[in-house]
């Protein structure tokens, strides 16, 4: 991975600023004949769509994707396809605050003390807008990975609202812009997000992401491994703050006995009978589901003043008006799925290259 | 990152096995003219080294490492650094039960799943030993990054117990064979490893690593950001199930308020009155300490017989004896600090190359 | 370099087919706060237009690049810089035969064995259409490498036809179509192309490129070799048979005493008292002119009949039709010019990054 | 390609200097259950050894190389290969002198204007000792390519001596140690490099590589074209001033009825009349013999004084005394053929891994 791009080959790279004229990714390395067209992918970014509820960003933007190139009657061609989505809502404002103004939790401080230049509108380059592109090229992922392979999100926590296993039902999950698997929860985190955002305020979450079908054998010793993969691609979505495989922290807690994965033969296969390390052993693929958690962190806009400084050197207060998630948790849903298709379907071309199958 | 390679402009590439003749590593890209002597490295490996301790693994290796090129007259030449260590305590043994039998929570399975083959003997290239390697490289990393860069690590929790952070003792840390940075967990760390020893079982734990002085601007969007390159890095590590920057998992029960780091100018300079973010924000270093932990799960060698299969395809129950860590995380504590080192130490030769500073 | 990315450090990422909707690059790794504006790239790309003389293809295209993203109020932000081209002059025509017919020379028989599609249209992704963004990517890299570095090229060799260079003049290179630096060989040359063009035939060319004010150091050992870049980024090129540094394929037939670059110290300066190595000395720059040259292979497309086969496996004679270069050398030379620019910034990148300087 | 390290599914990293204590490599990526011993490499570092005429360098070393990783029980597991050398005949000498004049034609001033520091003893980093790596890692690359594919290389030119090539023969190539297919030119050029070498002179030389029975469809637009990675791989050994595929620079002087490769069936097999493209085309394998040549200066080390500076800015004159080769060419024979099984086996793994054939 190398500052806009990932994958070795399977490799996506992103570009465009959140006011800039439009963004896009380059997908390269992408199989020759499968199937591929807009409609393949516009149902997935729909579902990362800003302005569909109350719950996230107002901004409206169709993102309507375009495919520029590698797709030919239908069919990918092996060549690198360019993916392009214009950008039609940059509202037209006076940036002159947020030109001067470092917002705290955000990256204006660093980008301009990296680069010493910064395109401050809406956050620039930095701004989650980005994750679209991420969403496009999972849904050329999963064209990839085929029928087999299924990989979902879900929320699992917002704040210290956590649901309850024993009430995960699938189906609820696509039913609801919180992509709640848990009825129960589903209410509460309903009310509370309400009153987050009456008040101005805004809320961490944690997103589950689960991929069953995926073949043993994918990632690769010893800074191949696809869960170290997998930790890059979700810590590189904008907010998050931990990455979990498996039991993840809770592991920590474990006995060796506790954490254990038996394994017994059924029918001539090799069956685990529990699954703590989320699917991955020494970094390559058991054949059981992938299991993987992140942490998001609450949107930093919010309408409280928080002390900060100018770029001119100067003390200010910053309250960020504007189009903001106060849960930006629930739009990382899509994104957590399709960096999990990526990096899957980098690890499936890398592994048939190698061991041939 | 590939295979066994990681970094980009400080690169490093390891190789061997556990029961092979020697461990190596390449250190590629490193600037010319840093002194550099086996001296500069050693004391590194000393702290990792097995057999120091009770509490890790009984094999007893001098891990007495070899600079084979790169270096001329004590400096660093800008051409690739060959580090080697050759194994002395690869003892000899029939290893006929572990080369038919998968050994659970180990890497025995995918590794024979993935390539069809695999060196058994003490866990072939899955085993921790590569870790040596790593902490090999970090002492370099630290050449390259200078006096100005501190990285430490602690062990912040064993099973359930973590520490008191008001205890907290730097000095402590380097005092003692857990890397306890609290007096009183020491104690009570002591017995609880004491008694999991005795049962044949094996703990969990947390590491903490914190990298003072690292400068403003280290770190690339979108797919460079510092945080996911750490991510990477640590879950790169043996047995590591989880990774957090900051606040992490405990960010997503936070509201904005909350998890605000306010900015204020004092003589001048900008700072931050808080450290949610763990010194990144947008993947981009703040100047802050870099704050990142990593969740190891228990070592899975445990005495106790668990459910397993054969290589063959029989059920078997697999009891690991052997010489095996009761907490793996213990000697993780200098890997995940190497892993540090070298992760910055690549962001400030990439943020160099780029932005020229 | 990997399928459509060259570099590392200053990357470039085409993508784009003949007659899809539009052709494009991603240059990613840019040195913020450089100027630039689509009038830093527009007059490079008119330099390599088609439809600007009688011996080159009469295919009218306008070729305006335009910026999506990674500039800001006129400057590079550090972030990835999109830049499209949109096609105009996808001619619409019945493309039965050469959807069906494999044209000798081309691409067409090798993408499809290697990918069992093709996008037929005008070569599709083979077609020398690509080479705009070369250039387009080769205007940003100058500004990267500032005004210090002068890069041109010319065309030295038409067929048999070489230049004199005791003629050398840079200032008609300028003034002529053919990119002549020869005005005695530029008559010669026209009469030449004029015969080729009417018979329906096409000729071969040599190509040079000569960077003036490279500083002394650029290029690594071993693989990271200044030449041996330059090697791939020339062959890179569509049509390109043959690549030459300094001396070249000359040198073989020279002794050490002949092929010797005598040094001597002046007004403290070390000086070449002659550049047989073409300014590149173990993969390093050594402060002199670099100086590199490429054979371009005749237009495949000629207007004789050439006994070729059909994708359903039947014989047949082919001969193209259509809008082609008699000589495809002569749009190759600002492209080498943009190859040579890629591939210094890329160093001068790389290199301070390593050395600091 | 990074530095020391070069491919991309099939990587080789090189280390060592020419006086250190050893060289070695790591080759990684390589498939799994290829049989492996050192029996299977050794063969090939005999045929570069040198030592073993008058043409080449007297240094007399065993080359006998050690795998340390990475194979078991003769198998290669998938994991890195670590592949070593001991240096044995590192003369003790006093380098005063070499330490402090610049050595013309070497990369002794180069080396020192980029790194300020260099390893000077016989050349360090930048002899062509470290060939002995490739040769052995191009051993390995012919275990991946399989008996299917036939990778042969020869002396085609000595000074201005070109060979016969309706005298061909490949078995005489194997019996003689100028590598020369020509049984006239084979003592017209003993006699010539007799007299070069009774003057302390030195010669340049072409090489000539074929690989017959590659499969049609290695090699990937646009920036990985199989060409232009073996232009880099050939221009990337010591003193390679030039490289061609199929006709090169002839191809410069045709027309392009003289240079179509006509295609036509037979047998239900595409068949192409001739071979002008060098088995390449837009990149990508035809299925013929891929051709290549490449241009070898003549070795800088000759015993006629030569003005040069020293390294505190002195003017001085030398004279390289020691073991060299007359001919360099003739040595990298050998090394052009591994270059050349490096790059097929790196394109073989990337097809596969993603065309899955």
């Amino acid at each position: 991975m190398s500052y806009n791009t990932f994958g070795h080959m399977f490799r996506v790279t992103t570009w465009g600023e959140s006011h800039g004229p439009a963004i896009g990714c380059v997908v390269d390395g992408c199989p020759p004949r499968l199937k591929l067209t807009e409609a393949d992918i516009q149902p997935w970014l729909d579902r990362r769509r800003p302005g569909q509820s109350k719950y996230t960003t107002q901004r409206q933007e169709a993102d309507r994707v375009q495919i520029l190139s590698g797709v030919f009657e239908g069919q990918t061609t092996g060549t690198p396809i360019s993916l392009v989505i214009h950008n039609t809502d940059q509202r037209s404002r006076d940036y002159g605050d947020i030109a001067e103004r470092y917002r705290p939790g955000h990256a204006d401080v660093t980008y301009d003390r990296k680069y010493g230049i910064r395109d401050y509108r809406g956050g620039g380059r930095s701004s989650a807008r980005e994750t679209a592109m991420r969403v496009a090229a999972g849904a050329i992922a999963r064209q990839v990975l085929g029928q087999g392979v299924r990989i979902r999100g879900a929320l699992v926590q917002v704040g210290a609202l956590g649901v309850d296993r024993a009430r995960w039902d699938w189906d609820l999950v696509g039913d609801n812009p919180l992509f709640c698997p848990d009825p129960v929860m589903l209410g509460q985190w309903e009310d509370h997000l309400a009153r987050i955002r009456k008040d101005g305020s805004s809320i961490g979450a944690v997103v589950e992401v689960v991929a069953e079908g995926v073949p043993a054998g994918l990632g690769a010793p010893i800074y191949g491994k696809l869960d170290s993969d997998l930790a890059m691609a979700f810590m590189s979505i904008n907010a998050v703050k931990g990455v979990e495989i498996g039991d993840g922290f809770a592991a920590a807690t474990l006995t060796g006995e506790e954490n254990a994965d038996p394994m017994r033969m059924r029918d001539g296969q090799l069956h685990f009978l529990s699954n703590h390390a989320g699917g991955i052993l020494g970094g390559i693929s058991t054949g059981q589901p992938i299991v993987a958690r992140f942490a998001v962190k609450p949107t930093s806009s919010i309408l409280t003043p928080v002390p900060s400084v100018t770029r001119s050197g100067g003390n200010v207060d910053v309250m960020t008006r504007g189009r903001h998630d106060p849960c930006v948790g629930i739009r990382a849903v899509p994104v957590g799925e399709a960096m999990m298709a990526c990096v899957l379907a980098d690890h499936l071309l890398r592994h048939r290259g190698q061991a041939g199958t």
